[in-house]
């Protein structure tokens, strides 16, 4: 395994790789590598011949109120696992080698940021394109692979690569859950005892929505409802939004129709969860 | 010779062509092609296995008053003398080919407008870029072909190519003179005999500030003083520019240095003409 610190080296890499016809899977990701990123590179790993990942906290995508400084660095760590489950090369670059000068361009998202986690993030996906911009081109990969769990990121990145037809394939990647349904994150730990018994319910009650949905309910307030009790019935967590949108275009649906996007979030006492499914009606 | 029109298609003949390893030349234009673009094809001709030439008029680079319905067309004439200059490749997508839905992302110029022609044409270089964008990635050329005429275009597509680290070598091409040294122009057409005579001034002063550069002088407003002393002296055109900047930042200068742009605009009675010199200084 490679570890690659320069733009120009990478790029050349990745060039003289494609030209021997290797087809080429990415994983970009910001590092502290949990199991939702392993679960990508192993995707990457079974259907390309080269697998990149990429390793950069992007300055950004981080708003004034957020710490960059306190992002959870452990590269050593990271390296091992991305060794251990068959990476080929990290594109490892600073900060400066990415942003030497400011840029003269820029890379603006101007639909689907105003919804879901977005609401509060203002920025952020601005700085998630222009990075991801740079990142494809240094790149080159045949195959990216995005986790549907964020899924706001999943529908903004596909709108940058139909948008603008980079020639990739954007695979999303399912959300990799506890035997009871909890989907995997580092904050589950911060659940007490009692919580995270109560917490495999954000699931079930996103799976009990679509089974009434296919039984024929259309409205999407009277299925928000649902969920809404489910979740106050069976735990002490707090909802913070339970929403439905059309996916990936992420617009307020009238009737619940097409291709479409389940998402919610819920504060317990120290840790916000988010889930959310997305499936096709009919 | 072949004509495409869909993305899609275009798309994949590129990859196609790319991974048998031809190199790409690429010539994007607005077609009615001048014997400008004829020396862009040759030497994209010269320099490559496959040359791909792009026609399309870019409705996002129009501003509010510019005519977009007027701006001339002869497709019959173009692919004739495509066909002729050795072009393997024409793309002439429609206007819902290329913008079927509004975007969802967004390409913005942040610098170098506000200079030169752009000071008057807001918005002209976001359409620039923003259409560039999306035909990199559809022709994926390995070198790029743009004429060192329109400076301004050219240093914004070169920030554009650092900045995002498009895989592709944009490859300045000198402009074509007279044996006079006007640069030849549609628009030169429109001059009066006594200012077809008077016009080779423009290039004239801009030799002899090179000069005067050369041998010495570093005052960035004494030069500027000396092209409209020579113009005004020599012609009865309307000065409506005469600048220097650094290249390619478009900065301006307080005292001469490094790679440098001077580029003028005169205005005569009916055909207002432009003109640069951009070379390194020592």
């Amino acid at each position: 395994m490679k570890v690659i610190p320069t733009i120009r080296e990478m790029q050349q890499t990745m060039i003289q790789a494609k030209s021997t016809g290797k087809s080429i899977g990415y994983v970009p990701t910001m590092g502290f590598l949990h199991e939702g990123h392993l679960t990508l590179i192993d995707k990457a790993r079974e259907e390309n011949d080269l697998v990149a990942l990429s390793i950069f906290v992007n300055p950004l995508q981080f708003g004034p109120t957020e710490d960059l400084s306190s992002y959870p660095k452990d590269f050593a760590r990271d390296r091992a696992l991305a060794e251990k489950h068959g990476v080929d090369i990290i594109f490892y670059p600073s900060v400066e080698e990415m942003y030497p000068v400011p840029l003269s361009v820029t890379v603006n998202v101007k639909d689907r940021t105003d919804v879901l986690c977005g609401k509060s993030r203002p920025g952020h996906f601005d700085g998630v394109v222009t990075v991801l911009t740079k990142l494809f081109h240094i790149v080159q990969p045949n195959k990216a692979y995005f986790g549907t769990k964020d899924a706001q990121q999943l529908a903004i990145v596909e709108g940058l690569v139909n948008d603008f037809h980079f020639p990739i394939e954007i695979v999303p990647v399912e959300t990799v859950r506890e035997e009871d349904g909890l989907a995997k994150s580092s904050r589950n730990v911060n659940l007490i005892l009692e919580e995270r018994e109560q917490a495999p319910v954000l699931y079930e009650s996103l799976q009990a929505a679509k089974s009434i949905i296919e039984e024929g309910e259309r409205n999407p307030e009277k299925v928000i409802s649902f969920i809404q009790g489910l979740i106050r019935e069976k735990s002490n967590g707090v909802i913070d939004y339970v929403q439905i949108y059309s996916y990936p275009n992420l617009k307020e649906l009238e009737r619940l129709e097409g291709r479409i996007i389940i998402a919610l979030a819920v504060k317990f006492s120290k840790a916000r969860l988010i889930d959310n499914l997305i499936f096709t009606i009919g």
